[in-house]
C-alpha cells in the first residue's frame, strides 16, 4: 500500500475496522507509543482543554466506557456521559437521527455503543462531529481490534518478533465474539499470519472471515481440541461465550467451560513464554473458568497490559481524529501527586 | 417595563418563565448572543474553572440534561450527574428539604428536573446556592420557553421582523405541553401576536392560559383543523402528544398522528419560508410521525438550531447567575482542536 | 502513642478506621482544617489537575457519592463515574480481581461502595491504585466515621471543649448502622469518653464493640428509654433503622418511629446547647420521623454542618494520599463566580 492513499485521520468518523489500511495502523500505534508519558502519569497535558466527549452508552459497558471517558480526560477534555436506554429520548420513539444531530451540537466528538448493528453507522451519518463505534451489537468494535494488535505488536516486539509471521490460537466462541471477527480482518493486512482457530463444532468462525484469509496470505486450520491448537504459537486468545448473543442461557451454558486454559495446560502443551490474551470480561465463574486465576502470576499473562493499551489507543485515536497528535507537548506539565504507575 | 424594575440574576433561583420581565428576557437573549463563538468553539473561556454543577435528574432526560452539562463544561466548570430516582437518598426516605440543604453544600449551583410539579420551587427554598428548573412535571420548564422565543427572535431577525407582531401557530398537545405552556405565558410580553391553536378537540389550551392571552394583546383562534391554522404564519410549533401524562396508553394512542406535518402539506399551505419549530423529542414512529423525515432538508425546519439554540440559553442563565457574564473574554484562548462547527 | 508511629498515607488505601491511630486522626483533622478556604470557594486549586477519580458506586449512593466526586472536583481533578451493578463486566462473571486490575489502569485513585462486606477490601488487593472504602455493605465506611469524629471536634471546639471527656448519646439502630460501628470504634482512641447507648432492646450495639469499650477507657450504659439517655450529653447522634439490612420490610417496620426526636423532648430533657447529628439520610416519612422537621431551626441540629465536613474530610483524604497537602496552595486562585457560601 503506498503512503498517500492512507486515511485522513481529521474530522473522521471511527467506524469499522475495515477503514483502516496497515500505514494508517502504523500511524495510530505510533501515536499511541508517543501518549505513554501521558497515560503512566510522567507527564500531564491539557490539549483538549474546553473540548466535551459525549460518551453514549446505550448497551451496558464499564471497561470500555470508563476507557474512553478517561483518555479523553487524560487529555485536558470534558466528558457528559449517558448510560442505558430506558432513561433517554429514543424511548419516546426519537430517530437516532434526530438524537445525534441534537448531541452533536453539544459536543466535539462523541463516542457511541449500542446492541443493534448498524446503529452506530446510522448515528454516524447524521452527526455533525466525528463518531467513534464503541461497540454496535455483533457488528464491530474497532477499538478493540487495535488495542489487541497494538498489545501483539508490544509482546512480540520484547521477543524481537514482528505481526509479520505472527502464530497466533484463537479460542472460544469463534462465532459470535465480535473481538475475534475484528482482529481476523485486521491480521489479513499483515504478511505470512499463521491462525488456529480451536472452538466448539457448533461456534466456528463464520465463513465469510476464511473466505478474507483465503484472499490474504493467512493460513488457518480449525479444532475443537485445545491442546491440539496452542502447542506452536506465539499468542494464545482466549474469548468468552457471548452469553447475550445466544437463544437462552441453557443454550450458551452447553459451551461454558469446553475451552479452559490453565497452568497445568500451558505448562505441558505451550511453548516457553506464549503470550496469553483476551478481550476481557473474562467469566471466572467456575462452570466457565476461561482462564483459570492460577494463571494471574503468570508473567505471559498479558490481559491487563492489553487494557492499558487500550487507554493508549483511545488517546491516540482522540488525538488524530482531533487533530492534536502534534500539540500535546506544547501544553505538558508535571504531574503533582503520588504516582507509581 | 422601566429598566430598573428588571430582575437581579446574580444568586437567583430560575424557576419559572413568570419571574421574566421583558427587560430580563432581553438581557438573557444578549448574553446568548456574546456567548456564541465559545458554543461554536471558535474560542474556549475557563471562567467558571472550579465551579460545580449538581446535575440532578431524578426524571429521565438526555437532551436538557446533557445540554445543561455541557453548557457548563463550555464555560470551564465541572459537573457531577445523578440520573434516576431509585439510586438515592429520597428512596429511603430523605425529604427534598434535606437533599437540598445537603447537596447545596456540595456544589455552587444546582440544575433539577422532578416528575413532581412544584418540587423543584420546594427544593429551591431549602438550598443555599442557586437552583435552575429543568422541568417539573407539568409545571414550568423555563429554559424550554427561553431557549423556543430566542429561536423565534433569530429566525425572524433573519427575515427582518421581530417577536412584535409575530404569526405563530401551535399544534398537537396544547394541554398537558408544558413547554406551550410556558411560551404562551412569554408571548404575553410582546405586541400584537397572532396565535393559531390547533389541536385535537380534548386536548385545547388551558383555559388560564387563554385568559392571560385576553389581559394581554395576544389575539388567537382555535381549530382541529391542521390546514387551515398554518397558511397565514411565521412560524409553526409542532407539539409531540405527552404520552406520560395521559392515565393510559390507550388514551394517548388516540391522538396520535392526528396532527401531522409533512412536506406537501407544508407546500400546499404555508407561506414561503414559513419555519418549523418543535420542543423535542419527536415522536418519529410511524403512527405518531408529527414531522414527517421528509421535511428534513427543508431549509426553514429549525429544531436543530432550536436545540443549538438551547446550549446559549443555558450558558447565558448560568453566567448572568453566577455573575460571570462580564469576565468570560478575560479567560478564553484558542481551541487547539479540529473543529468544523 | 509516639509521632513516629503515625501511618504513611501516600498511596495507602483507606480500608477501615482501624488503620488509624490518635495521630493519624490528627493529621486528617488539621489537613481538612486547612482545606476550609476551598470548601468555602473563597480560594479556587487547581493542585489535582490531569488526575482522575474513579468513583465506583456498586450501591445506591447520593451523598457519599457526590460528595466524594465534589472533593476531587474541588481539588481539580476529574471523575468518571459509575453507578449499580447490574451495568457493569461484574455482571459478566468478571471477578473483583479482574475489575480491579483493569480499572486501576484507568484511573489514579478509586472510591468504591459496594453491598457485600469485605468486598472493598479484595478489589484493594488488586488494585495498582490507592482504594478509598465508600462504604462496604454492614462492614466499615471510615469516611463517615472520621466526618462524625471531626464534626465532633468542631462542635465541641465552639464550646471550649475536647473529645477527650464527650458524653455522647447513640440512638436508634446499633445492631445495623455501620456509621454506629466504626463512630464507637474510633472514639476508643479517646480519654474518658462517656457513651448512652440508645435502641430498641433487638437492636442493640454488638457486644463485641462493647468489649472494645471495656478495654478502652469509654464508659457506656444501655437504656430503650430515649427521655433516659439524652438529659446530660454533649451530643446527640440520631440513627436510621437501616431497613434494607433486615430480613422483610416488616421485620423493620416494627422499629420505625420508635426513637424520635422533636423540640419538645429536646427542650425537656437535654442541657442547652445539646448538639444534635445524623448520618443521614433521615427518613421523615411521618411514621419513622427521626429527627423531628421541628428541629429545623434549633441551632444545635449541626445535620449540614456535618455533611459539609464531609466534603471536608474526603478533601483531606485525597490530599494526603495522593501526597498534595503542602502543595495546594502553589496552585490557587481567586473565585471568579458569584458564592456566599
Amino acid at each position: 500500500m503506498l503512503e498517500w492513499l492512507a486515511m485522513e485521520f481529521l474530522g473522521s468518523h471511527i467506524l469499522s475496522i475495515d477503514q483502516f489500511e496497515r500505514t494508517d495502523i502504523e500511524k495510530i500505534f505510533s501515536t499511541s507509543d508517543s501518549l505513554v508519558p501521558y497515560a503512566k502519569r510522567e507527564r500531564i497535558t491539557r490539549v483538549l482543554q474546553g473540548a466535551i466527549l459525549s460518551n453514549m452508552f446505550f448497551e451496558p459497558s464499564t471497561r470500555t466506557r470508563i476507557s474512553f471517558g478517561s483518555a479523553f480526560n487524560i487529555l485536558g477534555g470534558e466528558v457528559r456521559e449517558t448510560t442505558g436506554i430506558e432513561a433517554t429520548s429514543l424511548a419516546k420513539g426519537e430517530s437516532l437521527y434526530d438524537t445525534s444531530r441534537v448531541l452533536s451540537g453539544y459536543s466535539d466528538i462523541i463516542v457511541m455503543r449500542h446492541h443493534e448493528a448498524g446503529s452506530v453507522n446510522e448515528f454516524a451519518e447524521a452527526s455533525r462531529v466525528p463518531v467513534i463505534n464503541g461497540g454496535d451489537g455483533d457488528n464491530e468494535h474497532p477499538s478493540q481490534a487495535l488495542l489487541d494488535l497494538y498489545t501483539i505488536k508490544k509482546e512480540l516486539e520484547s521477543k524481537n518478533k514482528s505481526i509479520d509471521g505472527l502464530r497466533i490460537a484463537l479460542i472460544g466462541d469463534l462465532k459470535y465474539g465480535r473481538a475475534v471477527h475484528s482482529l481476523c480482518k485486521v491480521l489479513c493486512l499483515y504478511q505470512n499470519v499463521t491462525i488456529n482457530l480451536i472452538s466448539p463444532k457448533k461456534l466456528k468462525l463464520p465463513s465469510s472471515i476464511k473466505k478474507s484469509f483465503k484472499e490474504s496470505s493467512v493460513s488457518f486450520f480449525e479444532t475443537d481440541d485445545i491442546t491440539k491448537g496452542i502447542s506452536e504459537v506465539d499468542i494464545i486468545y482466549m474469548t468468552r461465550i457471548q452469553e447475550e448473543r445466544f437463544s437462552s442461557k441453557s443454550e450458551s451454558g452447553k459451551y461454558k467451560g469446553l475451552m479452559s486454559l490453565n497452568q497445568e495446560i500451558y505448562t505441558k502443551n505451550c511453548e516457553p513464554n506464549t503470550i496469553i490474551m483476551h478481550p476481557l470480561p473474562r467469566d471466572s465463574r467456575p462452570d466457565a473458568n476461561e482462564l483459570d486465576p492460577d494463571l494471574n502470576q503468570n508473567p505471559n499473562l498479558a490481559i491487563y497490559r492489553q487494557t492499558d493499551n487500550g487507554l493508549l489507543i483511545r488517546m491516540a485515536l482522540f488525538s488524530l481524529v482531533l487533530g492534536v497528535q502534534n500539540k500535546i507537548e506544547e501544553s505538558t506539565s508535571n504531574v503533582a501527586w503520588f504516582s507509581n504507575k
